[in-house]
């Protein structure tokens, strides 16, 4: 199973409103089960050096199938995965990037988001990937 | 002047609309004066090689001011611009990516679409850019 | 607003002045509001490893639209930004990446500095940021 | 024997006038004999793709001690360096890259220039080789 466009169109637009009720500027990213962008965004505004962050995160979360802030717990100094970033052109690892799941729980693709506190990006993300 | 958001938006309903009309499935990015991504879309099926290609048809585009099949023209073995495409990270330079103007005849980005013969890109990325 | 031409080379004079008077011998980059280079000078004798990162300090700084330095505080293990240096084809987080404003307080470009200790730098960056 | 970035900054100077008196707007880089830039100078409105394009011409000038048009006769379909342009992470083989040399004939570095027909980018870059 992999996210439609109709369906990476529909996070896309719930993630924005969350965006604008949380007066954040967003670039968001959406990304198949494949890894393989399908959809993007950057608000007006939005911080220019975020723009690939957003794809990395949905990227990262897809990768490894848990989301980018969970990878990030593991990659730091004396951990298991410590410096995993430099691996597939560069990983983002910290919150932002979230798995997306059809209503039969299957992971169809994933959500990136970035452009202010790693905790406002979370939270774009999750109501972005709730949108289904 | 600067493509908004919410005009890139406009472009790419646009173009897929002309896609779907000419039973094409395409992918199509658009870029700010920056030259940097604004807002992508990948059609369901459309090939995954044309990802990458529509965001630097686009790019290209700009990064000269002129559409890209223009300087695919001048690139050509014996041409004054022989093998330009190894700079900038990767041109494209077949049609696809057209320049995007505003009401003023200012340039504020450009479309770049893949997915098809390049007649079928250049007139889906035509019918985008003319939607302002 | 966008930093014109004539403007970073006084940005690059100012600097060039404050980093003989400190006796250091500096790269300097100027990049407009879209992070492209608009001017550069390496003073004789210069580190040649310097070269890149005033370059990736300056967009470093128009990428977030703060100073490098900040940054790196937020990216340090266990931080927030853990190891966001991976982004955007490599960033650099220490000091000597300083904004430049207009005299509305518009920011038009950024200004990346490296040779010495990263206090140096950011003076000397500093000195150039104020040239305006 | 090296460039100084005193005559560096002497060839944009030089460069930028001739490109005035064509109408022209250039980015113009000098590089050292170590291939390494020195200065650089992006002229207002001048287009964003020739900034890289620029640098590459004065490294291929400098990386094979020819005119980069030179390498590009040579790089044609069929010729001894075909697709040359694939090594040093991309040479730009055209017009507008030219050795600079001192008054004993030592090769001291190059300059590229580019934004606009090679001739006219050759043109800058021979005015500005030869105002040392």
């Amino acid at each position: 199973m992999n996210i439609t466009l109709s369906q990476a169109e529909q996070l896309i637009s719930a993630a924005k409103e969350k965006a604008v009720s949380i007066d954040c500027k967003m670039n968001i990213a959406v990304v198949d089960a494949g890894a393989n962008l399908v959809a993007f965004a950057r608000m007006d505004g939005a911080w220019l050096g975020s723009l690939d962050i957003s794809i990395k995160k949905a990227k990262t979360a897809r990768f490894f199938d848990m989301n980018s802030g969970e990878i990030g717990k593991l990659s730091q100094p004396g951990e298991s995965l410590y410096n995993i970033e430099h691996s597939n052109g560069g990983l983002i690892t910290f919150p932002g990037g979230v798995l997306v799941k059809n209503s039969d729980g299957e992971i169809i693709g994933a959500i990136g988001v970035s452009g202010n506190a790693v905790e406002n990006d979370h939270a774009v993300a999750e109501a972005g990937a709730a949108a289904l």
